[in-house]
């Protein structure tokens, strides 16, 4: 295809003319499509059901230290649901407390708690003048919705092909005491699908806080979410052991749940920590609640047994998501390749595909694509504050549309993507 | 038997020789019983295993508004799970969030959320100079950390035969605007076992609190937990009903969960509250989390299916509860009645016997018995701070032993009663 870059205006004008009888058609069809969201599909979730059976009237409900499970007690885990969370997140089990369903409580819990009760007997952040987050982008909405909700300061840091820009996450982290925290996807980041190389991940270890209350928000969300064979991903080294390593033990926050890999919003959630880390937590825990869900911490270790299990059913779930990330990347290949007005990402695991279009125009695609019936994560929701400077990202989430659905959406999104395009190379010739 | 008040000194020896005798013998039988946590007993907990088959692999996952409940989504509740807490706390299910497993975890969000975004537009707790909590005691050690851990003063207000000193009460909330909150157990209170009268929860409706961020924290743990017949506790007036009747819609938040009608840690929780408090709740939860465990809400439904349900289950366990506070009180009365030493509750629901010995008894009883092999509620623990000021309080949690385990429990703790009182009045003397 002739790229957009070398059209005459009169091309241009052609062009659109297609584009827009396209887009007319689609409007015409009424469609009700979601790409906006991470969500399992329905077919992934089936994959689990079993586990719904492995405690039932007839089970034995008591853990393997003869815990009652239905009863209270057991506020940091049965032992044999601490050993399966530690394998996921590849730590020793003492180093991890599992708690119900939502990683984004305890991330959200522990920014809360370092508010009111500080960290590491530092003034509580509430105390303290300022506070700011490096925030890598384009990120997790929901990370940066919290610290927008407790007032923190948010720092847009660029991502890089390998993770964050580390040599102004080094500048700004050791050198300014206000810096408190930077929140990370590692691994399949979300939404570019990036994996932190080697190299970033040990320069993350050696960071020299100015702050003695600064901690990396590790959420190792997609650790074992890879639908691609991928070495490298395989390879990333963990980071609680790189900080001890680096003389830092306390340096990093570990997230992770099973979310996307049992029952989103019925499973397992878990944070991974220093001793010194864990126990603060566990003062805070020990006054907020009693127990979390052991029942449900049974049924994922009696379904899943162990890390081998945990990476067989994520092979199952891989067979289902590869072809609709292969159906999105091919359907923008086919449509938007050779056009010069738009780039996106090639993920080997995670959730979503990045999207990046010409310099102001994310908005009006987004826009363009919900008229027409196609929901995407709203433009900017990837930067802190909601605002994408470029105005370019747009997350793409294959999981949850079936196929036909997705083929469809993706092909609305394409039009849309020249539409907005083409308006505005007109608009600026 | 002869009041130890009126014995000469010989007697009190020839009495304190006998029940040294007595302890010596139970201190030779090594027992470790426990009457300190409110804990359901596994036969409670055997009437709810049917629950767990209602969600299994041949089970539709969906909720009645065909939200897969498997997924993401449906952060209040799904709607037959808020119409059933609903029931239960007898209110709107417009007024019903659902939450996980622990209401002691809401209360704690809500003071959590106090500190650090404020109430009702005014300035955040963290923020102000001073903030005050009542504290009716004895009560619920729990809520009690709560406010201590938070830093919270609190005061203490002695309870009544039907709740609250509410003279102390008005005169606190109405006059001091540091005082923001009171926590109330408001039916069979935890310890006494008080069912606070319609004119007490009348005059609760009624307050004009000085502060306008002030909140009733009305914690109805056991609202269908009675285990006798009780008109006067059926026939409570509901607290949202008489606010708002009272001019006062956003005076109280109501805290509830199925934690000892289904599962202890593996049931449901509820916050009720008027439309502008849930309002702020909300916009703290769409920050916090995504969705609580809706599996888990789905089988609270399918098993209990409404309050007629709920309220037959709760008679089945009254069954079990019944001969257990009937054992601990026949005790008492058989060993200490008449002695003139020592007084207790007779509760007609809830979890606990109240105790109370000859003022500065109650710590070295507590001691006794747990030398004895039998574990009370450390003395104290049901005073702010963990501070009875009389050192006469010890909460008697009948729940979780058998009956023959209960039965020498009790035998054992009121040889210690004797024991202790014996010794301070010859002391004394």
């Amino acid at each position: 295809m002739k790229s957009y870059l070398s059209m005459s205006r009169e091309e241009l004008l052609e062009e659109l003319s297609l584009v827009n009888e396209k887009y007319r058609e689609a409007k015409e069809e009424g469609l009700s499509l979601d790409m906006s969201r991470g969500k399992p599909a329905p077919a992934q979730l089936d994959l689990t059901m079993p586990m719904l059976d492995t405690v039932s009237s007839g089970s034995d409900p008591h853990a393997e230290n003869g815990l009652d499970c239905r009863n209270y007690g057991g506020p940091y885990g049965i032992p044999e649901a601490r050993r399966l969370m530690a394998e996921i997140g590849r730590v020793s089990p003492d180093n991890v407390i599992v708690f119900g369903g939502a990683s984004l409580n305890i991330m959200f819990d522990t920014v809360s708690r370092s508010f009111t009760h500080g960290v590491a007997g530092q003034l509580p952040w509430a105390k303290q003048e300022k506070i700011r987050f490096l925030c890598p982008a384009p990120g997790y909405d929901r990370h940066f919705r919290i610290t927008e909700y407790f007032g923190v300061e948010m720092i847009l840091i660029p991502m890089k092909e390998d993770g964050p820009d580390m040599d102004l996450v080094e500048e700004y982290v050791n050198n300014d005491p206000a810096v408190k925290g930077i929140w990370c996807v590692p691994k399949y980041s979300n939404p570019l699908g990036i994996v932190y190389s080697e190299k970033v991940v040990k320069r993350f270890a050696r960071l020299r806080p100015a702050a003695p209350d600064f901690r990396i928000f590790w959420d190792d969300a997609y650790t074992v979410h890879k639908f691609m064979d991928d070495p490298e991903g395989d390879a990333q080294p963990e980071i609680l052991k790189e900080c001890e390593d680096a003389g830092n033990p306390d340096l990093a926050y570990k997230f992770f749940s099973t979310s996307k890999i049992s029952f989103a919003g019925s499973g397992l959630s878990a944070m991974a920590a220093s001793a010194a880390n864990l126990a603060e937590v566990k003062r805070h825990m020990a006054v907020q609640i009693i127990a979390h869900d052991k029942l449900n911490q049974l049924r994922h270790v009696r379904f899943f047994k162990d890390r081998a299990g945990v990476e067989e059913h994520m092979r199952r779930q891989a067979e289902i998501l590869r072809p609709k990330f292969e159906c999105v990347l091919s359907g923008l290949e086919k449509e938007l390749g050779g056009l010069g007005i738009a780039a996106w990402t090639n993920p080997k695991g995670g959730y979503f595909v990045s999207f990046d279009g010409m310099k102001g125009t994310a908005k009006a695609i987004v826009a363009a694509a919900k008229e027409a019936g196609v929901t995407m994560t709203p433009a900017g929701a990837t930067y802190p504050y909601g605002i994408d400077p470029d105005d370019t990202n747009i997350r793409i989430a294959p999981s949850y549309p079936d196929l036909p659905e997705l083929r469809e959406a993706v092909a609305v999104f394409t039009v849309c993507v020249k539409k907005v395009t083409l308006e505005k190379l007109l608009a600026e010739a």
